[in-house]
């Protein structure tokens, strides 16, 4: 990924890439950025903007080509070699993760869930295996593996991203709402609904 | 909520909770600036400036008291009256999002989930009921509704929203990733996953 696209343009891009999703499916081969421009309800010369960003865009004589610049548009933001992850709690948001066929086109590769409940371990969801999670250490190891995605309970997240940093893990995508203590060396991305929810909520509703 | 508060502070505030929430079912009846400044690793000056936005803050001789934090930060960023809200979509998004206890804390009760899925109409999941699509209409009338968190596959979120928009509904918190369609005077916020996590893996894995 290019180091200077700014969050505002990943954001951005990430839009785009839903619409052009879209277009494939329709069947629709060619756009133009006005078009683009229209359904986000911004400004043309800013999508033109960002797409001077992007590496073989798929520029033809009556605007972009989809296929083409769909593809640019995850090879810019993803990563070059795709990248392995575990998720840690296969519940409602560990599952629907799992299947959130998305990740796979920005170069993130789910390979398994880990869960403690007995009654999942050894199911399968979405060709992803369900292992108890005092398999996590030997399959980190033997998989290369230092992402996972934590989405277990608020009351087990510290004990869990604990084991998982004694397993190797390098990087924590946090989906419990628990502020995790790590050591350093350990980078821990937090997404927070809450304050999500409240951006909306503040943007829209309470203002209203 | 304060219109002069940024987003930046809603943030942190959040964050802040989260912590308040663990200090509380550990026991701890006070706490510093520092303490909080100190998990978080950000600047305690922050802190104390983000705190003074509060009302009734619980300031004490050793600190601030957890629990009147705590309320503060929820009376500040919530709605002054609760907002009752449906979520549509009975899949693993919308079970998991039902069930998140946050959300009541800032004032958004989820009255009921909305599913076409046969199997699923009829039952009740953490004390709420899973109802036909087909009643929308009525129940977001009869209960003063305008609220809806949108999780249904991709391939039915412009469909159900635009059904949602026909029956008065008049916010949108979208978690397929699709640009939504509305008329003017409906308001789209879009949950995106895939930005949320290119942030995390730009500013960690792919910079390393």
């Amino acid at each position: 990924m290019d180091q200077k696209i700014s969050q505002k343009v990943v954001e951005r891009l990430t839009l785009y890439h839903s619409i052009l999703i879209e277009y494939l499916e329709e069947g629709i081969e060619a756009i133009s950025s006005p078009q683009i421009a229209a359904r986000l309800k911004i400004d043309d010369s800013q999508v033109r903007k960002d797409f001077k960003l992007l590496n073989n865009a798929g520029k033809c004589r009556v605007g972009y080509l989809v296929k083409d610049l769909k593809e640019s548009i995850e090879n810019t933001l993803g990563f070059s070699a795709p990248k392995d992850a575990f998720i840690i709690g296969a519940g409602n948001v560990g599952l629907a993760l799992a299947k959130y066929d998305n990740f796979t086109n920005y170069g993130l590769n789910v390979l398994a869930l880990f869960d403690n409940d007995p009654i999942k371990v050894g199911m399968e969801f979405d060709n992803k295996q369900i292992f108890h999670i005092s398999k996590l250490p030997n399959l980190a190891e033997r998989l290369n593996v230092d992402i996972v995605i934590l989405t277990v309970p608020r009351q087990q997240a510290q004990k869990v991203a604990d084991f998982a940093v004694e397993s190797g893990i390098k990087y924590i995508w946090n989906f419990s709402p628990v502020i995790l203590r790590v050591p350093s060396g350990v980078n821990v991305w937090n997404e927070n609904l809450i304050a999500s929810f409240l951006q909306f909520a503040y943007k829209n509703i309470i203002g209203s």
